[in-house]
């Protein structure tokens, strides 16, 4: 793909201005066949959203600018409305509502792990709570710290930590700083004929810390992998001191402490430089569709494919209703459906690599009852591959609610878990009057298991965030009910905290918080956010 | 391969104590060509290992009887010994010389998660100290646990926890109980046509909750991976209550926790119950040899495999010594060889998949400069793959101390921690008047590095364990300095603890104490392992 260097996020929209188009007619047809007529829904002015004072005072403020340099410590509106919470909708409601209660006192922009060292240490001595904000694009109040018992709070802004370390060619590795967003960080290792290989749906605007510190896993997941199976090494600021990981790709020296530093969101401390495998730029892309008469049809397909290990680079399903309004293509969305569920498989690598690939799994996929769709659906999905969340501002601007969120689980379990995820949902937004639009793909395969990624739409209610909360409670209740995970890719932040003990026990709870404690002893570090 | 159910351990040497032979002329031969005549040492008779009194009274075995049934609570000078620390070459040495110092006080039996669960209540009320005993076939001293402070040393032996609890043939995964060894576990899986294709070299003797707890890594693992990353899911009794983890393949809900019990040694809890991913039993297994110039150039093809990611099953590199004399195949140890480096490359599978692997991975060895061998060295590989104990046991029955170990590090630093380590050992031994063979193979190979497994073999001293220390000291000192991992599969225990610290640093060290603290926070479990 060509890779255009991002833009500052929007304070109240995803991404780009530029880029934010309103619903079209097709669009607005579609969605008032399903939920009724829509209304127009702006959000309030920038100058509108009401702010906290701020809370630090001028000495501490000083202290601040002394350790990372005058021009870096900002406390202007504007400063602390862009970095106030990340882009779930409930963020989005909040702040297009002009709610500006989570903003930070002040905006720190370090420059590198010594930097982020010293303002860690001076928050844990001043019980100031820090926020590390890399990209902004938490979905899941990964960036809505408590600040009650706290001197004030920071953004640890990571934007200043945009270097490409080092590469080992030989190893197939390069070590970089974690504020890189991931379309800089390609551009840097493209410098160097290689790829990361991790292409979530935020890749754009999210980034390397972040994908770390949530367990983000990419839409080339198939391929290369989740984003914690390409982290080789790390070191991260902690109020204890340095923490660096990393002598080998894995061995048997005690716990992998990679794996508890990973999805620890900030809580543990702050990743400023990560050591990551990395590939080849592929030579060769080729995306295509397949289309199967059913989503469980589609998911036995899939299986085969993980099973077998005849994996493809890209490998997407959705189901009946996501197929029919054609969300896999964002900017086709309303327009014609082959029907049946739409499959996505690519592949990437060297002409030959693609080539025994892509037999590999044809012969899997249509001995498994698929037929073939060609490229155009492919390419048609890759065009829009990161644009789905422009299409939820534009639908928020006529008074459509939208929110994804995904789950996993095993194989076995898979459709139970779609089926109760999805009757949750549905019935409560139901219950509340608004009927939604509920859309689901799987979005990462295992050889065991695979993901589940819902959309939900619904008309918004005047109170959309009194809406939504209780139908993603539902949603994640159904999740632990049915034996599956809270989340997949997303983390937990403070939105999914209430049910983290349903996934891993109250011994499980005991041991986050037994490291939080002690790495952390005046919890400062993200203060509210994982650990219930 | 048929697999033969294994019999007891032997008290003082590996495995079957009808498969124990002496060293044959041939070896013998080549021994003292290398090193100098040998002399006989046999180990003493095995009522003559002083053992410590019983520490438990007669109430606290009652009071362990009643959690387990009368005949599960042994006290027996005959158990007592055989549960024993593990099966290092210092282990046997002690055990061999008459030391019996660490024997448990009681071995204690228990059948399944709720009853190891009340041991370890128990042991935990009463300050008991705990050690997880399944095969008894630790190389890293995981057995001897500390006993001062406590109350007296239990074996908490788990031979009784050994069923089959679920198959779930779509997931591809099997629940079963930890106490399994390898075969057990096996032959189980085998009538429903399933494999876990775990095979290290102590695959006939050590248990699933000991590859779990260590961490391991079998011969197998180039195609089926470590151990660890087949672990789905896990049931654990620690002294605050059950911790049960896997919901998923993979997923984002925080820190992977299966990840931090993993490789802990039982310091954290008793592993009871084990969910991994598992296999179709292959139809076809191929293994062949191949021959390389150097171990440089032989790695560089691995490097090429595991980088173009096309990786047979098995896939191991013998350096130019240990090619020479044969120890790829220990029943051929001394026999004719093919000079350079011998390169052992295995295929499982259908025959299609083995046929396709087979023609990726030949394309690729004959590029980078290997000659192939053909089916004969790959035989003898696979015939003598689990013998290698024996021959030490023979070894040091003529006053040559063997022991091996291993590390891992990234692609670009391999040479050069080769020949740190190997520089290493040979001085401090040859330092102290016994100038050592050392010998070296690339056992497990991934995308970003590999890992060295080390046999070293010197004439014994009148104190073996004075001389082996010392130079097991220079070994693991250049590995840190190497940057290299202290152990790629045997785990930490009491012998690399001291420089777990070079590993992970103080900040790591204080998270595994704040884990450690607060699970167990009278320390029973397996005291003075893994936590410096």
């Amino acid at each position: 793909m060509t890779i255009d260097l991002p833009s500052q996020m929007h304070w109240s929209r995803w991404g780009d201005p530029a880029k934010s188009h309103p619903v079209s007619e097709t669009m607005r047809s579609l969605i008032e066949a399903f939920l009724g007529p829509v209304e127009e829904r702006p959000a309030v002015d920038p100058g509108a959203v009401r702010l906290p004072e701020v809370g630090l005072s001028h000495d501490q403020l000083t202290a601040l600018r002394e350790l990372v340099g005058d021009d870096h410590v900002h406390t202007s509106d504007d400063w602390r409305v862009a970095r106030t919470r990340g882009k779930s909708t409930p963020d989005l409601l909040k702040i297009r509502g002009g709610d500006g209660s989570d903003a930070p006192d002040a905006v720190v922009r370090p420059l590198d792990h010594d930097e982020v060292a010293a303002v860690v240490q001076w928050c844990a001595d001043n019980e100031v709570a820090l926020v590390p904000f890399g990209g902004g694009t938490s979905v899941v109040g990964g960036l809505a710290a408590r600040r009650d018992g706290y001197a004030g709070v920071i953004a640890l802004d990571l934007r200043r930590l945009t270097r490409l370390l080092e590469v080992d060619r030989v190893s197939g590795t390069a070590t970089l700083e974690a504020g890189l967003l991931g379309p800089e960080a390609e551009a840097l290792l493209a410098e160097h004929g290689l790829t990361i290989g991790h292409f979530p749906q935020s890749f754009l605007y999210a980034s390397l810390g972040g994908f770390a510190a949530t367990r983000s896993s990419g839409q080339s997941s198939a391929g290369y992998g989740r984003f914690d199976a390409m982290v080789m090494g790390m070191r991260v600021a902690t109020p204890l001191g340095e923490l660096k990981l990393g002598t080998s790709p894995a061995n048997a020296a005690g716990p992998d402490l990679r794996e508890l530093v990973l999805g620890s969101e900030g809580a543990f401390g702050v990743i400023t430089e990560l050591t990551l495998r990395v590939r080849p730029v592929p030579e060769e892309k080729v995306y295509e569709g397949w289309r199967f008469d059913s989503f469980a049809a589609g998911a036995d397909a899939m299986r085969a494919l993980a099973q077998g290990r005849a994996m493809p680079t890209v490998l997407r399903l959705s189901d009946e209703t996501e197929t029919s309004v054609n969300l896999a293509s964002p900017d086709a969305v309303g327009g014609e459906s082959a029907g049946g569920c739409l499959m996505i498989v690519g592949h990437e690598g060297t002409p030959e690599q693609v080539a025994r690939a892509r037999e590999a799994t044809t012969s899997v996929l249509a001995a498994a009852g698929g037929t073939a769709l060609g490229e155009e659906a492919g390419r048609s999905w890759a065009a829009g591959r990161f644009d789905g969340p422009y299409l939820r501002d534009a639908l928020l601007d006529v008074g459509v609610l939208v929110e994804t969120f995904e789950t996993v689980t095993f194989w076995s379990g898979l459709q139970h878990l779609y089926e109760s995820v999805k009757g949750a949902v549905e019935a409560n937004l139901t219950q509340q009057g608004t009927p939604p639009l509920v859309l689901c793909h799987v979005s990462h395969v295992y050889e065991t298991g695979a993901s589940l990624y819902f959309t939900v739409a619904a008309k918004e209610l005047p109170d959309g965030l009194g809406q939504w909360l209780p139908a993603k409670a539902a949603a994640t209740g159904a999740m632990v009910a049915a034996g599956g995970s809270i989340t997949h890719h997303h983390s937990v932040g403070q939105d999914h905290k209430p049910w983290l003990v349903g996934e891993v026990g109250p011994v499980g709870i005991e041991m986050l918080r037994a490291v939080k404690e002690r790495v952390d002893p005046q919890g400062v570090l993200n203060p509210g956010i994982l650990i219930p």
